[in-house]
């Protein structure tokens, strides 16, 4: 067994981090960690954990200290001391933040407005979209694991930008995200009467997920694509759907596009393609590490859309970082993950 | 005051023009019909009339008979008749179904999978989505009252089609819809459970508003206007978002184009162009017949993305069925339509 | 014309005023408050309310100063030196807090743990629900609206009561609120993914409305009433559901039970007796003044059951305020409170 | 491994099964029925299961003949001839419908309207909440599991009841639930426009669960136990909450009767007292097989409340019927059961 330790557990990744790895059969919480509720018991801030886990909140460094991986879940720009002293003490970092997902410090200054304080260590990181860069962490330290939206958007993609068939300029997504993406922060757009039965958009092409977006898709690409991103918040409590609309640059057929899907995806376990005629849907995700994809070639524009929904708590953060641990640490990469989406 | 009647009482749109015709100070409702529940009162099938309404619910034919207004909401397919006989005993006749929105009867054909049975009356039918149509509607005796989806495209577009700035192959539109979009009618997909916590694409792309969408874009830019349209099912009641993305063929500042829009519609009660940084959301013209456009230009691509909110039974149905009715009439437009939206 | 003032209006009984007064057909609202807003527009707030109302938020004095009837909705505690500056400059001064509602001072330092500071100002005010108090308030200058969740028991429970059939110490009241119940406060419980498929009780047997709702109750029978009250949180906007149980003390029968009601409401508009067979609904009162009422005889036990439900933020504040002021003045009592409810 | 079958695999609870049966470690599912959808592949059906189960939906013949533990969720009336033949070949048979659930024929007649075609299996059959029934269904053959109301109500019943502190004659219930517990059935009531935003009671004082709730009641107290039990339609997916007023006997304080709780329910895994001055909370159990239980005095009316709360679809059907496989069968009786609560 190993000792995992969760540095921010009161936010909601890192609640959902807690809940899924307290099924895990190879890992074993041995400290977690939370600024604001410290030396309570996870329980009295989230009472399902009652009579489950009766551990009290601890502080970072009991985190490190105890933990041969330490999860962080913490706003940006909080992550690389933490990361310095678990790599000092030679433990897994895997950050479910911010700071470790741009390899340009020059991108993390504009749309985060910070310095790396401590550069060398961003050297040492690998971001790790599971299913597209497993192959670089195997000896990996620090992992920047992916944003929620990125990680819907790079799946949904990967196929068609591989197969070099997109136009890299035209690619627009519109993603709609549960509220639990806005985190367990009080703010008046996420008070209930503010965000039930309603829709908007927000910060319209100027997310701070679209750098790391276009850097994915430029790595998959290998060129430069640009993106039009805008977010919308949805009032449902987990999931994330986008959906991707591409001008395709040859003629290609649905069958073709289908199979370009399929074999990409043909051995990835959390990665459905769906059956012609149906549509991704955050619920049959819900709960759950699958990411769905569903194809659809608009023959009178010659553009394709793709839909892809995840559970952003899971795919999306909480899941995907589990899935990066136990690719590091050689567990079966499902290990800990086999929820079955509960669909109701 | 104008005798009026509603055909097809009992479906959402039906119910909500009698909601909103009950409080028109020029209109009396005269007849409802309903084939499900005649003979039934309409406080039994919606109990928010209790006491306010006991009319019973009749037949087709005694509603065109009583009425000088007659309002059809009908599955596709059934208005020409009742048309007919409006037109002939000189009553007006406004159909909030798809029968008479569009000029050419192969569209009709492809879409809908029905031919006209009555052709020259649809040669005296006008389309009217309000604010753009109001000009020819003066002398109408048929009028086909706009699609919801239509109607927060078309006005979300109209200031940039009408100046010419959009490359018109370039229109990609992300529509949400609230579930009464999908009528009364018992379906799995509008099963609470099935569609609460739920959010996916449906008829991605072949959508039957589509060539409507086209036509009156065409109308406004002067030339042919090809769009990819997906709607989405959104777990609201009311309310549709239009995510609307457009290529500019030429460079135009982010003021010219917030000129355009506060231009176009300087003298248009019911649309609302909204303060920079502010976004389109459903909530705020929920139960009105506003449509609130908000304008996002993205420099980093060249777009423009405008956030397009109404709701879909108000300015989308019954409102826009009541604005007409008070164009052609002469009363003010916003007669009986004064309902400030109940953001909460 | 009347100038109507309202004291904060950016709370959501507030805003709720100012939609309602918009469209009054006698009162103009002259001046509205915010302490947190003050200098802005409300439709900064409230974006539904964009090109209807352009007004600046003011302070409490202006308003005072330039009304005849001033509106407050303010945490209690707040209320006293308003009400006292109204009643001097002759000005009706209506009370949606909880300052003037309980008749001895001793439940309001028990329950609310605070003192009347003008002492005086409490003997002019008087408590009514309208229905039940309409004849005393014909001379009032301070009147203290109803609490959201009195309002919906006394008056599902008065006709049974009156008749005098009610074991006093019997009564069981089961409450649903939606969540605008709440407040605009920021808090965990009215966090989206907190109350959104959830629900709970809270303040159980405890809720501050329970001296106000025995005080009404103990006035219609004519002695003291002891009741149980459970108020829960429901994940909707509006709406408040109160299921009563009471035990009788004499063989009645279900026909003459609903006799005692019909009989009672004979000539109120705004409460619904609804059919046998049938149950109150808040969906079927959403947005309007009404209040529902279901009768359930349970010949099993002996009880009666009813169901009674109110729009939380019409009949549950401002709707009933303004009715409360339309009686004061003089005007028809469903003045400006004509809202057929949007069933959907 | 087991080989267990699926009666009604498509309806909630019996997907809901399968759902949790795949993560079962000593089950293996062999078969799974549906009248509707025979033929297809369950994820057809329920898009969650695509790539987890490809088994093709058989019929209920089929399930018998395989399994050595068959599970079904049918409507009422059909699980006789079913049963017949899992005790004729020797398979434990377990019933999440309503057809072994009353001892006396005679309640089954009134409340449900039919007669026992086959007596003999009834006398066979032994009703099982688990945590109230497990020493008696060691060698049983058929299992009534509980009805999702009877469990969350006795549940929370049960050490008062015992404790012989109740007035049999006073007990209320104010239950709530959610749409999963109206099941798949389409229905207006169940239309997501109509239960959106809504609540109302249904069936009041008159629902089926009614007997089986008194006679588990009645069992435990050793004395007939008369309830008035109000149900309602609640606008999420899942949970029950159930708030339970009863009077007491005797004096007896508020620490006593929470050690009945806490004395109770020491060894019980599944149902969790909760601390004071918390309450119990739908979303604190989602997806569990837990009960919540949260206890509160009245000192001013001499009441207790008691608050219970479980997913309908988990310890209210699938779970428990699981859990009394694994009691049966000798298995730890929270075999495949562990999974902690989604809490958002």
């Amino acid at each position: 067994m190993i000792n995992v330790g969760i540095i921010g557990a009161t936010g909601y990744a890192g609640a959902e981090l807690v809940r899924l790895l307290i099924g895990h059969p190879e890992a074993k919480i041995v400290a977690m960690s939370s600024v604001t509720y410290e030396g309570k018991k996870l329980s009295e801030v989230f009472p399902n954990f009652e009579g489950i886990t009766d551990e009290l909140l601890t502080d970072m460094d009991t985190v490190v200290e105890k933990s041969q991986v330490v999860f962080a879940s913490l706003p940006h720009g909080l992550s690389e001391p933490i990361a310095r002293k678990c790599y000092d003490k030679g433990a897994l970092f895997i950050d479910l933040g911010a700071d470790f997902r741009l390899h340009d410090e020059a991108d993390y200054q504009k749309w985060y407005k910070l310095d790396y304080k401590d550069p060398e260590l961003h050297e040492k990181a690998v971001y790790s979209l599971c299913e597209l860069c497993r192959d670089k962490i195997k000896e990996a330290k620090i992992i920047g694991n992916p944003g929620c939206y990125p990680t819907s958007i790079s799946l949904g993609l990967y196929p068609l930008l591989k197969a070099g068939v997109v136009r890299t300029n035209s690619v627009i997504i519109d993603s709609k995200s549960g509220v639990t993406g806005a985190g367990r922060g009080l703010t008046l757009g996420t008070h209930y009467p503010e965000c039930n039965e309603a829709i908007s958009a927000y910060k319209v092409a100027s997310h701070r997920h679209t750098p790391e977006i276009e850097q994915m898709l430029s790595e998959i690409a290998g060129e430069k694509v640009t993106i039009t991103f805008v977010p919308h918040l949805l009032p449902v409590n987990r999931g994330i759907l986008s959906t991707i609309y591409v001008d395709l640059t040859k003629d290609i057929s649905a069958e073709e596009i289908r199979k370009l899907y399929t074999d990409a995806y043909a051995n990835e376990k959390f990665v459905r393609v769906l059956p012609e005629g149906t549509f991704a849907n955050i619920r049959n995700v819900r709960c759950s590490n699958y990411c769905d994809i569903s194809i659809h070639p608009d023959p009178r524009t010659g553009r394709v859309i793709i839909t892809s929904a995840i559970d952003n708590m899971v795919k999306g953060a909480a899941g995907q970082a589990i899935q990066n641990m136990n690719i590091v640490l050689g567990f079966a990469e499902d290990c800990g993950l086999n929820m079955v989406p509960n669909i109701f």
